[in-house]
C-alpha cells in the first residue's frame, strides 16, 4: 500500500509502497484510511523533536489524526465492524493499566500511539485497536473530522477540565486562535458560558475568532498593551487562560492575565514556565498541564461536531502531495488544517 | 497597652506602650491576646519582604496568629460574647464580596490583616472582628493553638484542597517538615489515607515526622538521590507534591518527584518555578498556589487540634523577650514554634 | 405607605395602609419597591401550606420575589448605595452561621424570607440587608427581573447543581414547562450541552420550550406513553430529570425516566417520592433536594439576563389589583408570570 | 470438578460434579477458588429475588465473592500470569463500552455477573475475565479476603463516594452494623475523618463498632429515641447517614437522622423510600444510591487490606458443608462472614 514515512529527522518523508498491516491480535482493528490530519506536531516530528520522548524506530509512517472505515477486525473486537465510519483516538490504549480504569486513556501504560512511536494513518490502511475506534454516524466525511482527533482533541480536553469552572459572569481568555485555538473557541461557546477574550497575532484570526464565539478579541501587540486590555476586559483577570501557544513569551504572560484563583492552561509548548513562588502562592494562581485528550472527550466532541457546534476549516491534499502541504504549512500558506486523503 | 512595633525595615522591632483599640464597627471585636505566634513570615516582614504586597503604614503592631479571650464586640455581633476564647483567622474579612460569598476569605477584596498591613496580636488587645473570631472550646489554652492561626492553617488548607485526591494506594510526598510541614504530615495523617513520604534535610525533623504519621522519611542529600528514593517508594512518582520550602531548589526539585497528572503544591516560597512547557504537557502534571485558608479550613483544623489529632511543639517567651524569640528563630535554635504571651 | 396583607389563611389578603419600614441595624437596606412577582407559592402561603415551616405572624405584608431601588442603608453597608436598581435575594443571611460561611445562603440560621415568615415587597417599600441585595446595572426595570428573584432562582438552581454531569451527549428532562420550568430549559440550553427534552400537558408550553432551547418535546397523555417516548429519545434514559411539578404523579414517574446513575431532581412539591430501595440500588439512582438557590446562583442568573439568554414572559398589575392577579393566576388565566407594581 | 448448584428456586443448592471451566476467548482467566463468601444475597438468590433482574439458566454454581489462584489465562491477557494470587471483581467488564470507559464498571454493558447470572465461585475452578482480577500480594490468603469481593465492595464504595463531604467536624451514621456495615464502619475510619456513629439492634455489634472505629454507638429501640439520640449527638443531624438494612423501616428512619442538605445513602434494601416532596425540598435532602463497587473500588480495599486497616471476622465451611453454612446464616448462628473453602 501507499504510506508517507519518515526514514531521517531533518528530512522530508517520502512516499513508499509497504505491506499492509494484518491483524494479530484479538482486539486489532485495520482501517481504510479516509483522512489524515497534517499538524505542526508533524513538523516537530520531522525535526526530531519527539524522538527523545516517544523514540520511534525509523522508517516510520506519519500520521496521528485519521479517520476512515473499518475493513477488517480481530477476534474479540465487538463494538465495531467492517463499513462502520470510524474516527481514532490517537493512543490504543489497553483497557487493563490503572489509567485506563478510570479513563484516563493519554495515560495508558500498554499504548502505542500510531504516527508517533509506530505506523501512523498517512497510508492507505491503519492498525488500530478496539479501544481506539469512535464509531460514526454513517455519511460523516473521514475528511471532515479527522483533524479533530488530535489537534481539536487537545483543545476540547482542555476546555472540558476547565469547564466546571466557567459558568456565567467568568472570563475565559485564549491566547492563540490558530489549529487548536479555534476548537477551543468554539468549545468554549458550546459547552460554558463564560465570556470568551481571544489574544492573537493576526487580524484575521481574530475576525474568525469573532464569528465562532469570541466575544471580545485583543490584537496581540505588546506584552504591556495585552495585558492592561484584557485586565480591563476581564475586570482584573480571567478565571482561565487557554495557552495554545506556549512558547515565544506567550507561556510568560499568560499568568499576568490571571486573576486571584485563576488557572493557566498550558496546551502549546516550546517555551518554558517561570513563576516565583510568592507569586504563585499570594495570588494562589494554579498552572495545569493538559495532554490530548480521553477517549470519552473525543466521543462528546464527535457529539459536538454532528450537532454542528463545532467546525473545522480546512484545505484537502492528495496523500501524493504530502510535502506539498508540509511546505505550505511550514511557510503559513495553509488556511485551516491541512488533511491527506490516500 | 503594651505592644511590639515595627518602626523601620531591617531593624528590631520595640516594645511600645500604645493606646488601647476601640469599637468603632458593628461587627469590631477587641480580644484581649492571650498569644501570638512568631513566624518565619515575621522575620521576612522586617526585611521589608511583604512592604509591596501588603504596604503597610510604620509603625505598627506585628503579629499575625493570634488566640485569646473576646473582651468587647460591636452592636452587631451574635457569634461571640466576651469571655469566649476565640482563636482568629488572619483576615477580616468582609462577608459582602464575591470572594467571601463562595467562603474563600483569604481574597476578600476589603479584608485587613493584622500584622501585616494594620495592627496585629502581638500585644495586649487586638482589634478584629465578628467574621474572623472562632470560637473555640472553653479550657482551650491560646498558647496552644495560636500558632495554628497562619503557619497550621496554611498547611492544612493546602493538604486539605488535595485530599480529594489522596485515597488508598497514592502517595503524598512532603518536603520540608518543619514548622508549617509537621503540620501538613498530621493533617494528611487525619484526613486522607495516602501513604505519606517526608523529604528534609535534618535527622531530628525527620524522626519526628515518623512518629506523627509518616510512613516514609528520605534524607535530603543530593536531589538525584532524593529523586531516586522517593520515585523507589512511590512506584513511580507521588499524586501530590506539598512544597513547604518553596526556595533553595526544593521548588525545582519537586515536579521531578511526579507521577503523570501529579499535582505540586507550593507552600512555602522565595524562589521560582521553572518548567518547560513541553515537560507540563507531557506529563499532564500541575502547579497549584496555596494562601493562607478559609475560615473553614481553620474551624476543622480545631477540631482536628480539639481531637487531639493535630498537636504543635512550641517554646513560650513572655511578649517583653520578643526580641529574644526572633534572635532565636534566626539563629535555628527555636524548637518548634514561638509563641508570645502578652 | 401601601402595602398587600395577609389577614387569615384562607381568605384573601388585602391592600392596607401600613407604617414604613425604617433602619435599625448597621447591615439593613430599605429598597423603594419596582415589583413584585406573584406565584404558585403566594397562593400555598395564603392557603396555610407553609404556616407549620416558616410560622409567621399574622397579619404580614405577602411577596417573596422583589426588585426595586436602594432608598436608604444602615451604617455598615458598603455594597450599594441608595439609587441603586437592586434584585433582592429571597433570604436576609446573616454572613456568620456555617451555611453562610461555604455560600449556602438559602440554609442561613439566622435568615428572614421576607414574604414567607416577615414582611414582604407586596408594598411601597421593602426592608431587606446587605447580603440580600444583589446590584443591577442601571436601566434594568424591576418589573423584568423580580419574578426571578425566586421561581428563576429555584430553577436556575437545580439546572447549575447538575450542570457538572450535562455535557455533550447527555440527556436532560424537564417535567413541567410552566413558570419554573422555561427559565429551567433556558438555563439549560445556556451553560450546559446537554440534549434537552420537555415533558408537558399543555402544546402551547411546550411550543413556547421548544423556541427557548428544547431539542425534543413530549406531550404528557399517559405515563405509560411519557416513558416509551423518553426512553426512546434518550437513547434508554436521561442522566438528569428536573422535576419541576412534585406531584400529581410527576413525582412517581420521574425515576422511569432515568437511566442507571441518573438522578431526579425535586423541585416542585406536593406528592411524595416512593422508591424501593432495590431499584434505588440496582440502578444506582439518586434522589436530590433543592431548595431556592444561593447568592452567587442569583449574580449569575441575572448575568445571563443581561445578556438576554433567559428571559421572562410576565403579566403586569398594579398592586392595588393583586387579587384580581391572584383570581386569574387560580383560575389559569395568567400568562407568564404575574409582577405586582406598586 | 466440585461445585455448589442451584437447581430450584427455593429449594437448597447441592454439590455436584461438573466438567471444568475452558478458555474461550482472549481475555478468558480461569481461576483454582481459594474461598467464595457466602452472603445475604445468596439466600436472596436461592429464594427468587434477582431471578427478574439477573435471570440466569438454572442449574448454575453459586458464589459472587470469589478469590483464589490464577490457573489459565486467554491469549491476551498480560496483566496475571498462572500461579497469581487474586481476588475477583464480581463483574467480568468488558472494557468498551461507556460506562467501563469512566471506570463504572458495575454498570458494564456487557458483563457477566458469576454467581447472580453464570457459573460462580463456589466451586473448585471459576472462569472470569482480564478486567475482573485484582493481583494480590503473594502471601495473602484467599480466605481472608474473598467476602471483601462484594460485601466490602458494596460498602466500601458508598463510602468512597461520600468521602468528599465527610471532614472534620461533620456527622456519619452508620445504620446497621452487621456484614457490610463493619466494613463500612472501618473504611469510615479509614478514609475520612468524620465523627461516625454507629446505630444497631445488637449490643454485641456495637460494640464490635466501637473496637473498629466509632465514636458513638447508639442501641436500636424506638425510632423515635434513635432519632432523638442521633440528633443530639450530631447537633441536628448527620451530613451523611449510610443505610445497610433498607428495610424493615431503616429506610424510613435514615432521612430523619439527616441535617439540612445531607444524603441518605442506600446500600440495603428490601424496603422502600418513602419522602414528602416538600421534605426533599425544605431540607433540600437526597437520597443516593449504590451498587457493588468499581474496580478501582476493590483496589483501594485490597491496599487497606494489605495495610491493616480493614479486617473480616470470618467463619469457614468446607464447600461440602455450604448448606450448613446457609442454615447458620439464616438462622443468625453464623459469625462474622461465612467462607467456603473448596
Amino acid at each position: 500500500m501507499k504510506s508517507l514515512r519518515l526514514h531521517h529527522y531533518g528530512e522530508h518523508p517520502t512516499i513508499d509502497e509497504v505491506a499492509e498491516p494484518t491483524i494479530t491480535g484479538p482486539w486489532d482493528v485495520i482501517v481504510d484510511v479516509g483522512a489524515a490530519g497534517l499538524c505542526r506536531t508533524d513538523l516537530h516530528i520531522i525535526e526530531g523533536q519527539w524522538d527523545p520522548i516517544q523514540h520511534p524506530s525509523l522508517p516510520y509512517i506519519l500520521g496521528h489524526e485519521n479517520a476512515g472505515w473499518v475493513r477488517e477486525v480481530g477476534s474479540a473486537v465487538n463494538n465495531v465492524k467492517p463499513g462502520d465510519t470510524v474516527i481514532m483516538h490517537p493512543l490504543t490504549s489497553c483497557g487493563l493499566c490503572p489509567a485506563c480504569r478510570i479513563g484516563q486513556d493519554s495515560h495508558c501504560e500498554n499504548a502505542t500511539f500510531p504516527g508517533l512511536n509506530t505506523n501512523g494513518g498517512m497510508a492507505q490502511q491503519l492498525l488500530t485497536n478496539a479501544r481506539a475506534v469512535v464509531r460514526l454516524e454513517d455519511g460523516v466525511q473521514p475528511r471532515d473530522v479527522a483533524a479533530l482527533a488530535d489537534a481539536g482533541l487537545t483543545a476540547y480536553h482542555a476546555v472540558r477540565k476547565a469547564a466546571d469552572v466557567l459558568f456565567p459572569g467568568t472570563h475565559a481568555v485564549v491566547v492563540g486562535a490558530g489549529g487548536l485555538g479555534h476548537i477551543g473557541v468554539q468549545a468554549l461557546a458550546a459547552i460554558t458560558s463564560a465570556t470568551i477574550t481571544v489574544v492573537d497575532r493576526s487580524e484575521e484570526a481574530l475576525g474568525l475568532a469573532k464569528s465562532i464565539g469570541a466575544h471580545h478579541t485583543v490584537l496581540s501587540t505588546s506584552d504591556e498593551d495585552v495585558e492592561k486590555r484584557v485586565l480591563d476586559i476581564t475586570s482584573g483577570g480571567a478565571q482561565v487562560v487557554f495557552d495554545f501557544v506556549g512558547e515565544r513569551g506567550a507561556e510568560l504572560l499568560a499568568p499576568r492575565l490571571l486573576r486571584n484563583r485563576g488557572s493557566h492552561y498550558v496546551i502549546g509548548y516550546g517555551g518554558a514556565v517561570n513563576l516565583p513562588t510568592i507569586e504563585i502562592i499570594s495570588r494562589e494562581i494554579n498552572v495545569i498541564g493538559n495532554l490530548v485528550g480521553t477517549y470519552n472527550d473525543l466521543v462528546e466532541l464527535m457529539t459536538l461536531t454532528a450537532q454542528g457546534r463545532v467546525k473545522l476549516h480546512t484545505t484537502v491534499y492528495p496523500l501524493d502531495a504530502a510535502n506539498d502541504a508540509i511546505a505550505d504549512l511550514e511557510a503559513g500558506r495553509l488556511i485551516g488544517r491541512g488533511i491527506l486523503v490516500p
